[in-house]
């Protein structure tokens, strides 16, 4: 497990962000840890913010990941949720910055195609393609499961750009 | 000055976030610092935020205030910025929460209300009764007197709520 790279991927919400780590060793993939961190609503916003921000920290402590990975955010018609969305990103977004990872970004189109092959694919189909593809990640809720598919997009867009880079 | 309570205010913005500290003691407003955080463009996206909670926190560090106060943001057209504010006011956020500081948040017609008179007035005339209440405040850029007028709408609000509860 010496040479295993741990990506933490993340499915930013204010109500729910999921959180999803990996383990990638060449063409391995195994499922380290999973979850979901939902901060009381009744707190004022900030630390609600706050509070995802910490328990973001608290994963990475946990879990030691060596990179991170969180999905692109798609603007909606409604402001006010783009508004609120972009906050909790950002939360989830600091807490790795901070512990020195780098972050990158992928469009829910990619996610989908590294999980599930189309980029239409729906969140039932995601979920079924983790069961599958991290046997072990069993009971992942659906933000869960969306973060561990932005956590194997990366291994997949990470081991390109290592082989086109040694081409 | 042992009484005084010194209060935060902040104007996020990805490219520049302006910050202001103004001390309260009785009816006494007085200007501590202010200033404005410009993280570098070409940082990748976490970084850039990183920077500006950091800048936050250290200007926390530097000048100690018991409370923070943040412009609400309003949900624009172009949902593209509107998502971009919302990252830069969430680290804005977090840093004073993170802190333990209470975060308020007042609408950016409060703001002007509360320094101009108007809810109306535009960032020239904000200036210029910054410069006129906080004459030691010079030189403060257009984000850094916005930041101030902040602190000083949450000066009177927090003035207001206590005349009330004391009523």
């Amino acid at each position: 497990m010496s040479n295993a790279i741990r990506i933490l991927g993340l499915d930013p919400g204010l109500r729910r962000t999921g959180w999803g780590v990996v383990a990638v060793e060449g063409a391995r993939l195994s499922h380290v840890a999973h979850g979901v961190i939902a901060p009381r609503e009744t707190l004022p916003f900030a630390e609600r913010l706050l509070a995802l921000f910490e328990g973001i920290g608290a994963v990475i402590e946990a879990h030691a990941p060596h990179e991170a990975a969180v999905e692109e955010t798609f603007v909606t018609a409604n402001g006010s949720s783009t508004l609120k969305l972009g906050h909790a990103r950002a939360a989830a977004m600091i807490a790795p910055a901070r512990a020195g990872l780098p972050v990158a970004e992928y469009a829910a189109k990619v996610v989908k195609k590294a999980v599930v092959g189309t980029g239409g694919a729906d969140k039932t189909q995601v979920a079924f393609m983790i069961a599958r593809l991290l046997p072990t990640a069993g009971g992942a809720t659906a933000d869960a499961a969306d973060a561990l598919a932005v956590a194997i997009a990366h291994a997949h867009a990470r081991k390109a750009r290592h082989l086109g880079s040694a081409a």
